[in-house]
Formats: C-alpha cells, structure tokens, sequence
C-alpha cells in the first residue's frame, strides 16, 4: 500500500468470498484439525495468501488464556538507566516468543495504577514494574491477579519478586582488580552516603581492601554526588591531600569522568601514577569519550532481561524474593 | 496476592456463580446496554468488584476492529537517539489512549520482518518503525494493510509517511544565535561529509552566515567524526591555524564537549573569547556535565510523539510524505 491508500484489514469472509466456500468451510480449510477436502483447502489457502489473510492470533491465544505478551510500566524512560532496564526487558520477552506493551507512568503512583488496570484488560500474562530510583519501592496497593517483577528499584515487600543490582559484588570487583593490579593505596570517591547504591559500593570496596590488609585512603569514602563536577573536586582535594594514592575507585562514571580531567590537567598519568575505575560502563560518558577507563558494568540489560524472561516463561507463578544481578568489570582500556 | 501463589484470572463464570446468577445475566447485568433487574445488577457489580473481575476489553475492542494498540519496530535501543524516539512514541501513543507493543529488531531486516507479521496478527492499528540510522531506509518489502509511518531514519519511497530531523533549520539556527550574540568569525567542527545530518546542518550554518554577509572560518566546515576526540583535535588545530575565531558551531555534543575541553586547557575563555554551541542537548555529556553548553536539541521525542500521535490518531489513512520536525534552541547556560 502507499501512504495515502491502505487496503482495510482482510477478513476470513473476504478469503472464503475469493475461494468460492462458506465462512465455514474456509474456517476449517484453515485449520488443521478438520477434514477438508485437499482441493478446497488449496484454494482456501491460495486465497488466503493472495489476499494476506493473517488467522487472528490474539483472539485465539485470548481464548486459550494466554496472550503472549507481558506488560511493562516504567517510572521514566529519559534516565540514563530504565532504557536500558526496558531493553533487556523487550530481549527477555522475546526469549520466550513473547512480546511486550510498553507504558511510562512518569513517576505518577495514579497513572502507574491505570495502566495495570489497562494491562490486565489487556491480559497481560505478567507485570514489570521498572523504576530507576534505587531505593526500594512500595508494592502496588491492589492485588494483582497475574505475576509481577520489579526490575532495578527492589519491593520493600520480601512477598515481592524483584531483580535488582548487586551493588556489594561490584564494589568489591572494582577494588579486587586494583589490588590485583598493583594498587596499594586506593581512594573511593562515589556519590551520596543517603543511597543505597554509594552505600553498598562502598561497603565492597572496603570488604576487598580489608581481604587484602589495606584500608582506603583518608580513612573513609568520598561521598558526594554522582557528577562529574564531584569527580573533578573530589580528585582534586584528594591530590591537594598529600595522601599518597595510587588508585581511585569512582562509584559512577560521570565521577570517574570528573576524576579522569582532572588527573589529566595535573598532568598525573593514568595508569602509570594512578589507576582509575568507575561504574556503569557508560556509552557516551566513557566508551565514546577520548579518554576511557576501566568500568563495572551494572548489567542493567540483564536485570531487564532476566526480569522478563521470568515472567514470561511462569506459568502463572513466579519465584518471590529479590534477585541479585551481579555486574561485569570491562576494560574498554586497561586504566587499572 | 504474594509472588508465590498468584490467584488466576477471573472469568464471567467466576462472576456469575458468586452472584448465583446465568453467565448471561452477569454479562447483561454487566453492560448499560440490558435491562437487568436494579438488585441483580447490584449483586453482579458486587462480586465483580469483590474478584477483582475486568471485563476482556481487547477481546471486545478485537471484535470492533479497533485494537488502541500501536505497534513499534525499533532497530535498535541501545543508541543515543533511539531511545529517545520510543519515548516519544510512547507519550503520542498515550496521548490518544492507545498502548505501544514494542520490538526490537537489532538491525536485523528478517526479524524486522516476522516482528511485522506478529503486530498484524495482534491486530495493531499503525506501525512505526524507528531507526536512529541517519540515512533514508527501504521500505517494507511487503504490503502492509494498517498504516504505516517511519521515524528518525526516513523511508527511500516518497509514497510513505516519515517523521524526520529537519537538519537544515537546526543548522540555521546555531549560526544565526551565534551572530546575534555578536560573533563574526565562526567556525564549524562537524560529523563525516558522507552522512546527511553533518551536509545538512553544514547546509544551515552556511545559509545563516551568508545571509550575514559572513563566512566560515578556513572557508569550509571542518568535517570529522562525531566523538569528543575529533572535537578536541579540531579545535588544537583550529587555534593553533593562527585564524582569528570567536565562536564554534559544533555538529554534535559529544564534539562540543571535546571542544570545550581543549578551549578549556588552552585557557580560552568560553563565552569571553570563544561561544560555543552543539547539537543533541545530551543530558550526560552536556547538561550534566562540569561545563554545560547551548545547545540545539534536535527533539527525538517530539518525533516520535508525533509519529505514534498520527498512527493512533489515523483512521486507517495516515499523510504520506516527509515530516521535517524542526529542533529547539537551549541554553542550559549561556556560552554564545
């Protein structure tokens, strides 16, 4: 069809018309489980082709009480994380033969309320709920008669089923690598001490330094706040220290990014004085930037994707708990 | 329910029996259409409400021809720019009360393809096909019987209906804040002469300057690629050509931010001696960043919304052709 002139959708009557027999007979021509005479069924089937004749799917698997699809309700999708939470999702579905509908409720609880109505008028067999604020999250106040997951924010309810980032086993990956690189005298500078996220980095870091006999330079971690500003001034006051330091361990790479520029203006080479690794594994901000470094990958695609895979795969249940999704420490350039 | 024993979906019998009446009396009691007797409908609405019964809205909307369901074939999600577009999409959608199913071919065209015949069989209303490729794609090789519209990358064949970056006017307009910010001698650091977005806003730039009686620093745009580290490199050899220049006109942000990098170890003062503005307003590289730029945002979700708005909206005709969707002017800080 062009764009201006799109043929209506093709019915079973307009494939029984083109083949000469009833409704029917064209029915049944369509369908294995009857008996038809080969003849009739060939020129049903002819029909059919000709005219694109696609058996209304959904309406069966309505019938048989499962539709394929999962439902999926994002807190935002401009973040820089629930994007990619959603692709993994849509990965996930597509695993198991199943496809997703898409919602983004924009952070608002009544909206976010509609669309699980909307979705399970729609007979979703399962429900994501993705939320990229990283503190757990109130369950939904209703009860919801198909399965539900929550990916990246967990559920403050343990009834819940939640896929989350393991922010311990990054933490201390992140550390582990700079100790087995050489590193000594390591320094974390990472984001706010209110969010779980610093927090649980944080707490790997120290569990690896304190495995290998060390302890983090100054003392204690850096909190700040997850940009590159924070990155910049935090290297800086730890350079001005005059604490040695021969690694830093940044809780983001919009910090990590901060911290680069800033070893670069002091003309402090990185690996050669100081190792440097950050996390998220960021396109943009680090694999396309000029100067890249060594990052722990949250594996949001796989919190997406296992969340998805397992609700589309239940049959009807689906394991409670939260789900740990460890991350993966890449070196797009070894700056350890 | 709890994450380990959902309850299964209620049906009209489920419905009916609690209310001890026939199915077909709930389901009369159920629509405003029947007169049904106050206190049966009372009793029915009761048990509705108390089993948590949703009457299958799809199934009805099947059977009426109007599924309220769009379906989008993103080529990828995992670049800058699709996302951005599925966003859109996804408000446009929501705008006419309709719901996106969403797939993602990962370039792969026999995919794209069977994801086609799957959204017909659910019986979308529209198909959108997003790719953030800059260059016109084919199109569908097959008939396609509900509208159909492509978004960011346009479509090869005139006759089809796309929503597409308006590069020229984005050009325009970088140069023409430039000179009204007072600048005269501007350069232009850009993305491969070979790809359209790059020719395009070239295009702009030079349209604005000569209709300022002005032209570009070195005569030509300096063509390159899209990274940080071809807008550092640009900008050393710019400053170093020993061409007086007081603005840059950078084809993309992650250019602008290697410009502003090296403006910024060379000690330029921006917007003192040099202003600066890019393309994209990307939240991590620019408006997040230690040293935000203006910048012109190229409005990847208005296309989108306006995309998915004219599919839901259409009723099985949609307007062929080419839909320029002009970008905005930001500033998230003044540096013209």
């Amino acid at each position: 069809m062009t764009g201006t002139s799109p043929t209506r959708v093709t019915t079973l009557q307009d494939v029984a018309q083109l083949a000469g027999v009833s409704t029917a007979t064209a029915s049944k021509a369509l369908s294995d489980r009857y008996d038809v005479r080969a003849s009739t069924r060939q020129r049903v089937l002819e029909a059919a082709d000709q005219l694109h004749f696609m058996p209304n799917t959904l309406a069966r698997d309505l019938l048989r009480g499962n539709t394929h699809t999962i439902g999926i309700i994002t807190s935002n999708l401009d973040g820089r994380f629930a994007p990619e939470v959603v692709r993994g999702a849509e990965e996930g579905a597509a695993l198991e033969g199943s496809s997703v509908i898409l919602y983004n409720s924009r952070g608002d609880r009544a909206l976010e309320s509609y669309y699980v109505g909307e979705l399970l008028k729609r007979r979703v067999r399962g429900l994501l709920l993705v939320s990229d604020n990283p503190e757990d999250r109130e369950p939904l106040a209703r009860p919801i008669p198909i399965p539900v997951a929550y990916a990246y924010s967990g559920c403050s309810s343990p009834a819940q089923t939640s896929f989350v980032s393991d922010d311990v086993a990054p933490g201390r990956m992140a550390a582990e690598a700079s100790i087995a690189a050489g590193r000594r005298r390591i320094a974390h500078i990472t984001g706010p001490a209110s969010q779980s996220p610093a927090r649980n980095r944080a707490r790997g870091v120290a569990e690896a330094l304190a495995a290998a006999g060390l302890s983090l330079v100054g003392g204690t971690p850096m909190h700040g706040s997850w940009n590159e500003a924070w990155g910049w001034d935090a290297t800086a006051r730890l350079l001005d220290s005059g604490e040695s330091v021969d690694a830093i361990v940044c809780g983001g790479d919009q910090i990590g990014h901060g911290a680069r520029l800033q070893l670069e203006r002091r003309s402090v080479n990185v690996p050669g004085t100081v190792g440097l690794i950050g996390f998220d594994n960021s396109l943009t901000l680090n694999r396309e930037s000029r100067l890249p470094f060594s990052s722990v990958d949250m594996e949001l695609v796989g919190i997406g994707r296992a969340a998805a895979q397992a609700l589309a795969a239940s049959s009807g249940e689906i394991t409670s708990g939260r789900h740990l999704v460890p991350g993966t420490l890449v070196h797009p350039v070894h700056t350890l």
